[in-house]
């Protein structure tokens, strides 16, 4: 289907609006008033730039409090409307939205908004125009689809149909199924938002928190599903008023955006983009370094041997039973510091994973081997990662490892099991985005965002996660855009069968804990009646303990390398957190550690 | 009466939340649990580093889900109180806030709440510790203060009290007048929020809105009044959950805490600082610069003279009908840029001024001037910038502008009547700091707070002002924490009563306005039946337009130097707005000019 998106989604001046939804890839805008009387761009220049970069105009939009008022305050709006108009000629667009009227001097009156509409359209249908009449939720009168629909059929003239908004049909909780009673052919426009399931005033909710389907909690695809059967065949229109995307960079806001609609009409059911191929673990995490020995010593108190060399790049492979840690200690490494900068995802069909990986517009990156080296697929996530999708050392498929040559080494000896999980800082403006982008490309189901309060701000985290728990990443972002974003940490947590054993190896090999204030333990003690042997234990370690009705979760932490810190976890197999509830003592810990300037 | 802050209001680890509490002056502190389970000192060290600093505990903060539950669940509670109870002991805290529970387990049975509080109460009493319980407004069954009082009395015991929190009061939509029927004694502690007035989750508003008193929408000084009726005499207690404050450095939050508290006490009538002494127009505007000459050109084509020169700096007066502007080529200058560095207030009192200004924590000014100069007050807004008060040319007060020696100079010339407005931006974390500022300390009253959409975020802007608009001040902020926010320009609007004269008169001498694009004005004629002549006039000099039911408000700008650029204002008298609707425009032509890199 033809894609489109309204301007007022995207930050910046006209024609930076313009040339990221092109890029991204849409076929059309909806022009928001505002943006073009904030342009220095005529209407014809408009036209002309939109021609050159392969873009209708869909929608001009919106005019306000035109109907079902007093008949002098009508003809002003008439007088208005004909303005519009010949500005509409001038860009070359064809449909006007027209929003239920706010104003206090609209009448409770469906006949005359009927017989005014009428007239606009007749005006309208002169100029070459189509009037698409919408439902504001928060209407004066009008605020709901079938209502608006109503007074549609009423006016009764080919140039005057209704505006569909998924935002102002399921943020009233009105039921989408009527949809299907309108004539696909009425239906002039369809826009589309999500929004995160907030209770509170409709008009604030809509203004400030609305985000691209799939990465709230409506039903959009529902939705679209119900318009399509009408027969409905005009474009899916975003229009999203967010705050974050209005400081967000309109190039990657654009590309999430159309990613966001390739997803819906897969919900939908009315594309089908390759099928999602669902990692199977963590094959690997690569940390690059340009400091190698804090790492290293960090490793091996851990228990891992260095148990591979890549053939032709400086590369490590570190190993412990299912954990293996890749040590990149190439050029790109003096770039950034220490930092996770690779995650290689076991999956069942590498290429189906990167086909539908391309599809869905994740970044492909460039192969950058040497001759004889494995053939591997990567994407980067929205934060930058590089994703790899791999198979280890399984039959009929090329694995990864072949482009390493075994080395000697002495057993792993720490417990360590494999990668419990991962924790990636997210750009601020890529949260929702982030989310989307791993349930959508890889397949992984996404939990509920949790807030954690910080020394310093709230942070705000949101797992997402395969069926077995074999693949889990806590996505993270910090309070606000700052300079310290880069700085946040990153960190690879092992999973271990025997915590405190795990722990105090760690310890004994000469590995630093972080360490956590008695008080917690204070605490625990009054909140749980764990045997004293185990307190004492956690006490002394430093280990966190959580629990719920899945069961226990207890984890410690190392000291910080770069942005690197790692975690030992020892999960019982129902607990699906990640210690939430311990993370505001871990950061305070954490921030005790900085040296104080 | 004493004042005490929650640990939870202040961001930071609990060591710099004490200091930041103790520095700004309060007598006590809550302490949140939370933060001392995340702290490295034990409960004797913050009790020591209280004592040291000279605060007091007053509460410790907060038990959960305690009454009302089956006799198994209500024995594990008493044992984790208990524990609770041993901590503050070490902790030298005598009063415990129970909240009443959102727990599923809990049960609708007053008789078994207040039973199982007694019991609580008894163990308490032994431990010579007090229970303070408080109705959250989302509570499971207990949601209102009238309610938790039921049970306090039914529970009968002196160890038992309640906790009155203001937000949770006055969000729920309570009458507090029922307040006065609780008797002084038992009202344990009173802790004070204010929030501003959003439809939303009580719950998420609670803990994400909350601000100090004087900030927000609701009555908290009423509610005040009514428990001081009933013979209260603990602290004033400010527990505020607030995103921004989390970020935010903890001193200056602990500061506005505290203007907060004693602004709450005088509208409460239980103190009188010195009153208020509402400044009665903006005697001058002082510029600061490292780069004089476009400023003067800028000055000079507006048609201002440079009428004297200050006897011992180097500052020049430049001047026209009442518009003052001093241009400041000082060593400040040459740190920050051209920015708007000082405002001089015309007071009737500067003298009282000053003192109400001290009595509010606003800080003081060290006065730098040579001997015989005269004596200015002044102290700094939230923003740095200097707010003199001072008196121009009256009998009886020593006028600022004794310390100018006049300059021969040409005739003003170019129409311009006073300063209309002056426009600050605010320090993100203290935008609404900033309001209360200037309301308590200078008298003035504030306007709603209104969102502006900038191309690449959204602004907000709340305008301050005396009653007959005689000074006006529009306090802006920007849409995040950004590098960029030094950056944000600063302007003083000039009033006139001709204002396509003014400007013509301006371009005519070689002044540069800002461009607005020709769409903007297409709208124009779209919504106003203006004179074609009008509009031709506007469209050729960039003139916006704005008409409420106040009256018209037409204004346009000239081009930016450093931080500051300056507005020319038409404004009918009954029109009170600072077209907050053309802003958009404004800024996109403003990014739009910027160098693009």
């Amino acid at each position: 289907m033809r894609t489109s998106i309204a301007t007022v989604s995207l930050s910046g001046s006209l024609t930076e609006k313009l040339t990221a939804a092109a890029r991204a890839g849409f076929d059309g805008v909806e022009i928001f008033e505002n943006d073009l009387l904030a342009s220095p761009l005529t209407p014809e220049e408009v036209r002309a730039r939109c021609a050159d970069l392969g873009l209708s105009i869909d929608l001009y939009q919106p005019m306000r409090d035109i109907e079902a008022v007093p008949a002098d305050e009508f003809e002003r709006n008439l007088r208005r409307a004909e303005h519009k108009f010949r500005l509409m000629e001038r860009l070359g667009a064809d449909t006007v939205l027209v929003c239920s009227s706010v104003s206090p001097l609209a009448l409770d009156d469906d006949a005359l908004a009927a017989s005014q509409l009428r007239r606009l359209a007749e005006r309208a249908h002169d100029a070459g125009i189509r009037v698409a009449y919408e439902a504001l939720a928060w209407g004066r009168h009008v605020s709901t689809y079938d209502h608006a629909w109503r007074i549609v059929e009423a006016a009764d003239h080919p140039a005057l149909g209704t505006c569909l908004d998924s935002f102002h049909i399921l943020a009233r909780g009105s039921d989408p199924k009527g949809v299907e009673d309108i004539p696909g052919g009425k239906i002039f426009f369809l826009q589309l938002a999500d929004a995160p399931l907030m209770a509170m005033d409709v008009l604030q909710w809509s203004r400030h928190y609305r985000c691209f389907p799939g990465q709230g909690g409506l039903d959009v695809a529902g939705l679209v599903g119900h318009v399509l059967r009408t027969g409905y065949d005009g474009p899916l229109s975003l229009e999203v008023f967010n705050d974050v995307f209005r400081q967000a960079e309109a190039g990657p806001t654009a590309v999430d955006a159309l990613r966001s609609l390739l997803v819906l009409q897969e919900d939908a059911g009315v594309s089908a983009p390759p099928a999602p191929v669902v990692p199977t673990g963590i094959a690997f995490a690569e940390l690059v370094t340009p400091d190698v020995e804090p790492v290293t010593e960090l490793l091996e108190a851990l228990g891992f041997a260095r148990t591979a060399r890549h053939r032709s790049k400086p590369v490590d492979l570190w190993q412990q039973g299912g954990a293996r840690v890749l040590l990149n200690t190439g050029p790109a490494a003096r770039r950034d510091g220490t930092r996770l900068a690779a995650v290689g995802l076991e999956s069942p069909d590498p290429a189906g994973a990167a086909q539908r990986a391309e599809a869905l517009l994740a970044p492909v990156l460039p192969r950058r081997r040497a001759p004889g080296d494995v053939e591997l697929d990567a994407v980067a996530a929205p934060d930058g990662t590089e994703l790899f999708f791999c198979a280890t050392d399984r039959p009929g498929l090329p694995s990864w490892t072949s482009d390493f040559e075994a080395v000697e080494h002495r057993p792993p000896t720490g417990g360590l099991l494999h990668v419990d999980h991962l924790a990636l800082t997210q750009p601020w403006h890529q949260f929702d985005e982030a989310a989307l982008f791993h349930r959508s490309v890889l397949g992984l189901a996404a939990q509920e965002s949790v807030d954690v309060a910080d020394p310093y701000g709230l942070l705000r985290s949101r797992a997402v996660a395969n069926d077995d728990g074999s693949v889990r990443i806590a996505l993270g972002v910090g309070p606000a855009p700052t300079a310290d974003e880069a700085g946040r940490a990153q960190h690879i947590a092992f999973a271990t069968g025997d915590l405190v054993a795990a722990a105090r190896r760690f310890r004994d090999a000469g590995g630093r804990l972080l360490p956590v204030p008695a008080n917690y333990y204070d605490d625990l003690a009054a909140k749980y009646a764990l045997p004293d042997a185990d307190l004492e234990a956690y006490r002394e370690l430093g280990i966190l303990y959580d629990r719920d009705a899945g069961g226990a979760f207890r984890h410690c932490y190392t000291e910080t390398v770069g942005r690197v810190f790692l975690e030992l976890v020892q999960r019982d197999p129902g607990h699906r957190g990640y210690g939430a509830q311990n993370a505001p003592v871990r950061l305070a810990a954490q921030h005790g550690r900085r040296p104080v300037g």
